[in-house]
């Protein structure tokens, strides 16, 4: 029997936003893994195992998803958002490394929409030019990198979507990012918080630079920086197609 | 009556990778705007009026969209892909300037799958870590500011996606970013060339920037470059979760 894992996105949270084809797979799967809050997304039927595992533990989560499809089972891996974006699906790569070519199962990445986009729909468009995510997780980078990707990112005037910006286990990061764009932004650069985008506990706050606090965001907010000509309308927030010199 | 004006995204081409909230907005449109290919991608039906405009013309489909919701209808602006990026809801909110903010319709945006999440999924996990979108096209902006944000997109290590990277009106964009990146990245650098992903007309190319061409490339194309870790896994490119200082 053969096997096949899919790795999937479950969008931000609504139902209304996840792709058929991962509602499809999911339809489809003996197996789902993933981080305990996605997984309970999943409804339970007779012949689905779900498999909770913990934050931390994707490179072990990942070993796990290809032995189960090397066993010929039908699995899923879910992410929240989309599974190639700090997710899910460069873990299974990683793990993947750890086998020979030939013992690869049959594998598809079935994309999703990431918490970046949901979050810019929600404000309006301020990502409608070029743009950059920035995991500000330090798990796996060194802090010094995250500041040196955040000022290339405002040197190159790039609109920014901050990922994880805040955790008990990170306070600082999201603070030290912000000391970094006050160094090259100005006080009027429009901020968005957006928590828990298409989630009963939706919530967004548009500011400036000059009045973001690193206490506004958490580990479900996802921050959107605007470029220098991101500006509002009536009540939405959008960055303008052209790009008119200084 | 009271109009609505839904702007939504239609996803990279397949039916299965349009959200369902896309889906039901437009089975309760009375009007659906948008550029000739993507309003042929939905199915006519009675009491619905399909709307193709050329491109190039959306600022005044916007307009038309506006005025139409303002005169009670339930309209629907389609975009490719996410319609945040590179799409029509900055165009909307741009002529939404030209109104009183008490005169807006009522606004809500979809977000979609954008089409260089599509092409990182078809070609493993290339976005894995940070990463840019940089539109080509010098239509809206000066060349030389595409040039600075290649430079500060490279100079950053953030692994970067190109839209509409060629056309028959601005053949040399393309050989010019391929110029900037090969000042700054290494020879072995990933290049992926993914066309019209999820289409029949579907093609993915892995090569290097030694050896991508700008032939390689036209209007139907995203290109993504790696970071300096990028690598390939069997079929697979990723771009490891963490980051090692060189």
């Amino acid at each position: 029997m053969s096997g096949h894992l899919t790795i999937a996105g479950l969008g931000p949270g609504a139902e209304g936003l996840i792709a058929p084809e991962a509602s499809a797979a999911l339809a489809r799967a003996t197996d789902v893994l993933g981080y305990i809050p996605y997984v309970r997304r999943i409804a339970p039927r007779p012949g689905l195992t779900l498999h909770e595992t913990d934050n931390r533990e994707e490179l072990d989560r990942a070993r796990h998803a290809i032995s189960l499809a090397q066993a010929g089972k039908s699995v899923v891996v879910v992410s929240s958002g989309d599974p190639g974006v700090f997710a899910m699906a460069a873990a299974v790569f990683e793990a993947l490394e750890e086998i020979a070519p030939e013992d690869h199962p049959e594998i598809t990445v079935i994309p999703g929409i990431t918490a970046m986009l949901a979050a810019a729909a929600r404000a309006g468009a301020p990502l409608g030019h070029d743009f950059c995510a920035i995991n500000l997780s330090d798990n796996l980078k060194p802090a010094e990198t995250i500041r040196h990707r955040i000022r290339h990112a405002a040197l190159g005037g790039f609109a920014i979507g901050f990922y994880n910006p805040r955790s008990k286990a990170r306070p600082d990061g999201f603070a030290r990012a912000l000391e970094v764009l006050r160094e090259i932004c100005e006080p009027e650069r429009i901020v968005i918080f957006a928590r828990a985008v298409s989630t009963p506990d939706e919530a967004i706050t548009v500011t400036t630079l000059a009045e973001a606090r690193e206490e506004m965001a958490d580990m479900r907010t996802v921050v959107l920086i605007g470029n220098a000509q991101t500006r509002r309308v009536g009540r939405w927030v959008y960055t303008p197609r052209s790009w008119e010199q200084a």
